[in-house]
């Protein structure tokens, strides 16, 4: 039987993306205080994206789509490193990092899948369709569930303040309703706790 | 805007499988020789699923069924614990164990995802249809995939033998006549560069 060449273009890109689970967030898991990597974050939004989708503003969503949005989304990362969403940073030199690496690292794949990436990354980037603004809502609700269920661990070692994390937030709203009405009252609660600074 | 009882309980879900994080395998990553947790394996999958699916034996396969398998085929190991394929175990316990443990997590969802879950891990663990043949093949060679490209660190480690790598991996073929094909080469080509005992 003849292995195509195509497939070890696949498979050399399927190794080369073993690294995003060595990039770190500074999210950190539940039970054990340590960073979140890229990887695991990854598939905890692939399994929000498979429980949570009914609750899209467009309830008609392409789950697969979204799914793989959710799987890949982060994969720029390898190269252009994670940035923590509440520190100062500069969004065009990030943007243009960012390219550079969708650049090399789907451009890897055979020209079909390269493409497939390629788009479904700068669709989720640009979060104008149903996939895009579910996946993004769900990326942003994971990390505030994670800090809520660590007694606010990551927002106050950072100081993060409640009108930063809506501003942050807000845009969950686009994609869910439902689920922008669940994070609003996790923040709230969040600062009757003590585990966000109000203001 | 009201907040359904059912969000809360796939919430509740969702922070709970959070452990899968801390469930280590084996397996050691590629880069960094740490060991690799049951969720990284499990994006690795479903990354696998979507850019390897047409080298299905059934080509018309459903690639979200599919993925949906890769993401929450080990779950259950939050309360069985991963058990390494080349050492001696119980069966019949690790099955029932595992069982327990997909009525207690899967059973913590709404009921209509609650039995998705659970029919799609049975089918997952069945083999039967061409989704889980496929599923189970791709969870068959990563490990091959990390293995091969670590030296054969694991393998190493544990004094595994090229009998034992075939014995467990060779359903592959059931799943994928291509894979297993690109898999007897890295297995061959493991022993001949001394990554893999001969016997």
């Amino acid at each position: 039987m003849h292995v195509p060449d195509k497939l070890q273009q696949q498979i050399s890109f399927l190794i080369e993306v073993d690294a995003l689970k060595q990039v770190f967030r500074k999210a950190t898991l539940i039970k054990d205080l340590r960073a979140e990597n890229d990887a695991e974050h990854s598939w905890h939004l692939a399994m929000m994206v498979i429980l949570l989708s009914k609750y899209s503003n467009d309830t008609e969503i392409d789950v697969l789509r979204t799914v793989k949005m959710a799987l890949i989304h982060d994969i720029v990362e390898i190269d252009a490193g994670d940035t923590f969403c509440y520190s100062p940073h500069d969004r065009d030199q990030k943007t243009a990092k960012e390219k550079e690496a969708a650049n090399r690292i789907f451009g890897s794949l055979p020209d079909d899948q390269a493409r497939e990436f390629r788009l479904l990354w700068e669709e989720f980037e640009e979060m104008k369709t149903s996939e895009a603004r579910f996946a993004a809502a769900v990326d942003r609700l994971q990390p505030l569930l994670l800090s809520f269920n660590t007694q606010g661990h990551t927002w106050l070692k950072y100081s993060v303040t409640r009108s930063q994390v809506i501003d942050r937030n807000q845009h969950i709203e686009k994609g869910s309703e439902v689920l922008w009405e669940y994070a609003k009252q996790l923040i709230d609660e969040s600062v009757q706790r003590g585990y966000l600074l109000d203001g």
